[in-house]
């Protein structure tokens, strides 16, 4: 069978361009015992897949040149040589960037797909949820009345984020880059304040005016500057989870900033960067409650969604340019 | 009774001058019910004090300007007015840098000078010995054969730090600014390996290259570029504990630098900065431990003890220039 798949033609230097992808045809190669034929339905493409661009040690591998790209997906079963999956089975896993898949059974997980809409298994339900759930409850653990600042809060990760922090009655302030989200994230998922961040001039000010008790937690999902200006108005005790830093994701010098290790010295202030793979114990409780709050309409959920695979590479630089409001999919 | 006090005359900017103190002689208040009257023995002079010094908010209060520095201290009662002390008790409070105090019995705590060198209440007895316990154990938790980095690692804190983690059957290796230092932590201490930073130039290769399982915990004393070479060898899942930030508190602009969040987030890094006031409830289990460890001569000290009242602004600032071995005291 000959099928598109879309690789790596050069890594990018800063932000990524669409010449850097490159579009090809191949023979697909026939399954073998233990392996499956999959039609992908939905690709997710996330900001952590930039680092795997770059050709240095990380917490995932590089991605290869001239290798297909790798993310998370939810295909359907169209051919089955394991005796996991059936024709017609909805898995999600991590796979190629092509049109027909071969996979192992091993890398795959079956899903249910007549609870929730199927691409909640790539958002809320799935790995961003997930990683909102952890970094919130099981690292920044906020208490009722506390403030919580999300930064990219419009973002996929961003808006579970503020809505769990919601539920635990917390005061949640998010940090977006335009209108739309900020009414998004007010309007719909009744985060108390938001501040778009490219009409504000003076960050540390429009924050110390907003958090009038201060910043007790901070979700960061973006870096830079913006987290200068949280980091300036947290509390003692305050906690921080750095979740994401997309701002310096494109960087192509060492980023410089104002030292931070004093402030968070002088208000015993205890910072934890994460992965949400190394939290994997922590898993099911996370979906869990995710599944519960969906349910219960406590937890809601937007995603943008681009059709057609050839769209995979534009969607995914977009995530740079936050085109995204929620998580951004690729329908195939 | 017409005794000596040294005041805050200005504010340092920078490092501190002998200028920004004043020596000047007043009239002592008699004592009152509920106080005692006290012959100082001993002042500890520590960097946090610095701090105190500036007109900012932190987590302690500012001095005032022409009035008495004031730190921690052994005296000896000499007169009581309080059913709390007898005249010949020895006490340990926050006292005022004066030849002879009054003071209230509510400040004080009595100690047994029988069991330890009188001064150990000062030192590894005291908050030295408590904040390197808290900010190892509680913080960093470093488990048998992890690699620990110690920054400031012949200063107070460090000298103990770095004892506790040999206990704790770690590889320790200590980081500081004399060769004369780094021979007291390695042939006396028992540290693994020691780093002079100010003859190394290389600092980021030279702990890669002496580290060569990466670096699981930091212990931080001084902040800046020392730290950020420690920080670019942090391993996954590293613990690192803000103690101090010596190098930077003399700061007349924002201190800038790299900034660490993607390292942090990249190698699930947690970072703490703690202020040992903060941890109160782990104090006795923290007494107990040192305590044993002394009395079995698993924990030695060292001190450098200047003699003379008048040598308390002295001693002070040579704490910024790295004059101290172990903990600096002031006899008088």
């Amino acid at each position: 069978m000959n099928i598109k798949q879309i690789v790596l033609a050069s890594r990018p230097k800063g932000i990524p361009q669409i010449t850097n992808f490159r579009s090809e045809q191949i023979e697909l190669p026939a399954i073998k015992t233990g392996e499956v034929l999959l039609k992908p339905i939905y690709f997710s493409v996330d900001p952590y897949m930039r680092g795997r661009m770059n050709d240095s040690k990380s917490y995932v591998q590089a991605f290869k040149l001239d290798q297909p790209i790798e993310g998370s997906a939810l295909a359907t079963v169209v051919e089955s040589m394991s005796d996991l999956f059936q024709p017609g089975d909805i898995v999600l896993g991590m796979l190629l960037w092509r049109e027909s898949i071969v996979a192992s059974d091993k890398i795959l997980q079956k899903v249910d797909a007549t609870q929730q809409p199927l691409s909640y298994y790539l958002s809320v339900l799935g790995m961003t949820g997930i990683t909102a759930y952890i970094g919130l409850m099981h690292i920044c653990k906020p208490l009722a009345g506390e403030t919580v600042v999300i930064s990219g809060a419009g973002g996929a990760v961003g808006i579970v984020a503020g809505q769990i922090a919601k539920i635990q009655g917390c005061r949640v302030v998010g940090i977006t880059g335009s209108e739309e989200k900020l009414r998004l994230i007010v309007g719909k998922y009744g985060f108390d304040e938001g501040i778009n961040y490219k009409t504000t001039s003076y960050m540390n000010k429009a924050i110390d005016t907003i958090c009038t008790d201060g910043v007790d937690v901070y979700f960061d999902n973006v870096g830079g500057q913006i987290s200068d200006a949280v980091i300036s108005n947290l509390n003692v005790q305050a906690r921080v989870a750095i979740c994401g830093q997309i701002s310096l994701y494109n960087s192509t010098e060492i980023p410089m900033g104002p030292r931070i290790q004093q402030t968070l010295l002088t208000n015993n202030v205890m910072m934890q960067g994460f992965i949400v793979g190394n939290y994997k114990s922590e898993f099911p409780e996370a979906i869990q409650h995710l599944t519960q709050w969906v349910k219960e309409g406590k937890l809601d959920f937007t995603e943008t969604i681009y059709e057609g695979f050839d769209q995979l590479p534009i969607a995914f630089i977009g995530l740079f340019a936050g085109e995204n409001i929620g998580k951004m999919i690729v329908k195939v």
